[in-house]
């Protein structure tokens, strides 16, 4: 079993007391080097635990992978003390292209294509008909935290789960980075074959941002539902995608930043 | 003045009550392309607002620039509706490489060397005896959340500032993205002629990864205060460049996870 938290001893103080020497459970943060045709083309830096889950969850928003066949191989190796994923896509395949460092034209800078959102796939992410209840949504943060055994000793890391209209949860999985979370529960449905996750909602336990709503549309679900707000660029491509977004959920109050006529009424 | 936060209207659910139409305040998300020698070389999206700051903080970090004079030219342009930062650095100082995409040899992945920390011309970070008072850390985080005014509106927003051992807080940022809060502040002490940092903390909103722990090196301060807790790796850090560290620094309890040797007892 990977580790995913650790003991430090660290100095406690209180705010009246004397400060103390004790062991604190921490989050474990490492990074996993992502390998593909013999260069290393990522390094997430993540919880241990789901390493596979985590890889094919970013090639499916990184890349041309939407189905199990089109992954050829996933290779766990530790090397230098460092894990790693060797990734070998089927033929044809789009591999994942780099993000953030991209060659442009004109200007230099200025025809830079770096924020489009890749062609998905993308079939419609609900049922004709399908809608939720917001007292499901209301509950589903608190379903999911019950479930977060690391957060139970850290109090600081992320989660992510699918969820269906009866709020029933899939895995949980938790990490120190919210992108990954998000990653681990993609990756977990695309090898149960749940791709795209059609009548199913992402929950997340922190903000949502742009890059969030990229990871729920190329998985296709129908919504999202996190703890904290969204970013304006967030409810943006939320609304252009008809996702529901349901934000600030807590203590049975939200609030519905996009698609809420997919909800029913109380 | 750039727009740091906009509305949206959403449906607002009470626990009980009826569902209703109002407008919300969402933390505005954008991307910032930096373009270096005409190559767009990074987007990161970010609150707009002390643009040049940013970038030049995201600087220290990823490049040699240590001083202002590093620095040969920031250019700010709009174009395809989009930001653009366009880098001019002085002969000789060292560019930003890409650190998410590497070629690297050997098994082809397993000797990429993705994590290093880049050599810092790094002065010690605290003058001799320095050290600070419990109290002091104890009052940061209130401090920095009274000059928030983007998170007043919006709840979802991070911040970063810079603090003497007295308690005095430099100038507060705020942004979607916690690194980019502390980019800005870097920037900022840059212009300022205040790097390297020395017996200054850097205050944070939010949890302390490793990166966070990268840029206070870079920036060369004394410490990293922070309401939320350190990841392992950023603890091992932290320890390794004999930084203070201390973190859920909630209703004046905290964590000291490295550097406790700084504090002085109440």
């Amino acid at each position: 079993m990977p580790v995913s938290t650790t003991r430090r001893a660290v100095v406690r103080i209180e705010a009246d007391g004397e400060p103390g020497r004790r062991p604190d459970d921490l989050a474990v943060e490492s990074p996993l080097v992502l390998g593909l045709d013999g260069e290393a083309i990522a390094t997430l830096m993540r919880t241990p635990g789901h390493d596979i889950d985590l890889t094919a969850g970013w090639l499916v928003v990184e890349s041309g992978v939407r189905a199990p066949e089109h992954i050829a191989l996933l290779r766990t190796c530790r090397e230098d003390d460092t894990d790693r994923v060797h990734i070998t896509l089927r033929e044809g395949v789009a591999p994942p292209r780099p993000r953030a460092f991209v060659t442009s034209a004109a200007c230099g800078v200025c025809s830079a294509d770096v924020l489009d959102l890749r062609p998905l796939a993308r079939s419609a992410p609900h049922s004709p008909g399908w809608t939720v209840a917001a007292e499901v949504l209301a509950g589903l943060p608190d379903t999911m935290r019950r479930r977060q055994r690391a957060f139970d000793r850290t109090g600081a890391v992320h989660a992510a789960a699918l969820a269906d209209a009866t709020g029933a949860l899939s895995a949980v999985r938790e990490d120190v980075g919210r992108h990954n979370a998000v990653d681990k529960v993609v990756g977990r449905a695309l090898f149960d074959g749940e791709l795209p996750a059609r009548d199913r909602l992402l929950v997340v336990s922190g903000r949502v941002s742009f890059e969030i709503v990229q990871k729920a549309v190329a998985a296709g679900v129908a919504g999202i539902v996190a703890v904290s707000a969204p970013s304006s660029l967030a409810v943006d491509l939320a609304r252009e995608h008809d996702l529901l977004l349901a934000g600030m959920v807590r203590q049975g109050r939200m609030n519905v930043y996009s698609g809420d006529a997919l909800l029913t009424a109380r």
